[in-house]
């Protein structure tokens, strides 16, 4: 793929209505905190995000991973593979529009909001004393990589 | 208009990628800060954006207003309306998508966002001794006047 | 509602990127169909998406009414409200975007690609001894009254 | 960019509103038309859709390219490159939603709406005597190569 289309593609991520705005919040909030405060900020934003969007009782990881599917897919923020591994399970969540929205100086604290969500979701499904983390940097799609497991 | 069409075309004003972000952020920063901290953050924001949203040289009131015009019609978020009045220019901005992104409790604050875009704006116009100020609380269809007049 | 914010509320109804692909289609279509001709190519057409898009197994009216919703919120086509009448079945779908889409002009034709889905979803449900028809001119905001009932 | 990946990037290029309309549309005309009588067709709507937008008066091909560009890039329908070659005109359309929205069974007549579309944009420009021209399939991005040449 020609990089000027990959950038095209990139840029489609993310709506045409915020980004002006969420790239000003992003230099704001870059200039007024320090990376750790950015990132317990994402965090409660995602955890508040997911209580807003609370997902239905499901038995299986296949039914939580389509159910979270739904919820992402439904507003164009990509979708999520859950896969099991031995200690942990990892969280594949592909093509965010998190890198595009608040710019490329954003991968150190901007996907600290799936955490926050993931979190969440996983506290709702009882499994809340374990912990998501953040495992990989987002690569140029906006995909990122986290794992649940003991804190 | 049926009360269900106005708050379906309400909806639509907001994209749905950032709906949920938004309001997360909203609740987030009602609960954080005190509401003349909220308006001084919106303004900030808003000056920032008009930073990276640059007007072009404009001669005259109807350049100015085609100008803003283009940008915001771009982004879908509404168009503005320049009016000169005895003292004052009446800067009516329609249908912003500010109110249905950050939730009816936004109106207090919200709308700073536009304060601190035009007086940004006017002050690449060189008129930056005058001040920008909201004189009308959002309507239903997040439409909001301002005026720009001596500080 | 001023008639500037009714206007632009109806414009925000149909997506940017197929205005102009939609609107030529509607000129080039009246003059190369008659009337007749063109109600039944829009009624093909929504018979084609509803095969596309069917239905799962509904078994009241609640969910019949829910597993449509879910279609058309899903794409901006607005909702639907199904109500039991003597005799017929009142289906209408509010805020389509039809009218928009193909102009003022296309009042005439476009919903009839509303009857071809109602028709086609309602023969999956095992009731297509019976004929769905537009009972109502669609409105200012694309609503559309349309009744089930014998043929 | 693995292959899940390029395919949600593909998604994204066509909006959700239309694109179960204009799949059972590319369906329809498919079974009614000969691919010569539906490649005509689009070439009629394309010339229709360049009636519609109109450039300005442009003296360089760069301005040529920026006049498109602008139509282009406010309708999410990608972006166009113009270059001279000796005895013709190269017009690279570069990620049009066509294929997206029409499927790829469509690459063989959806590229002619470009075709009319640079036609009648060329004639405006008084370059009417010569002949727009595919001289390439879309490629997975949806970019397609154009010529303009003697007829």
């Amino acid at each position: 793929m020609e990089p000027v289309v990959a950038e095209y593609f990139s840029e489609l991520q993310c709506s045409r209505q915020w980004k002006g705005f969420l790239r000003a919040m992003a230099e704001e909030f870059s200039q007024q905190l320090a990376e750790g405060d950015l990132q317990a900020l994402m965090r409660r934003l995602g955890a508040r995000f997911a209580q807003a969007s609370p997902l239905p009782d499901c038995n299986t990881l296949d039914e939580l991973q389509i159910a979270m599917g739904r919820i992402w897919v439904g507003q164009d923020w990509g979708w999520v593979a859950l896969e099991e591994l031995p200690g942990s399970l990892r969280i594949q969540h592909y093509c965010s529009p998190l890198i595009t929205a608040f710019g490329p100086d954003s991968t150190a604290w901007s996907p600290a909001f799936l955490e926050g969500v993931y979190q969440e979701w996983f506290r709702q499904s009882q499994a809340g004393t374990l912990q998501v983390r953040q495992v990989s940097a987002p690569d140029a799609a906006g995909s990122i990589e986290l794992r649940l497991e003991a804190a």
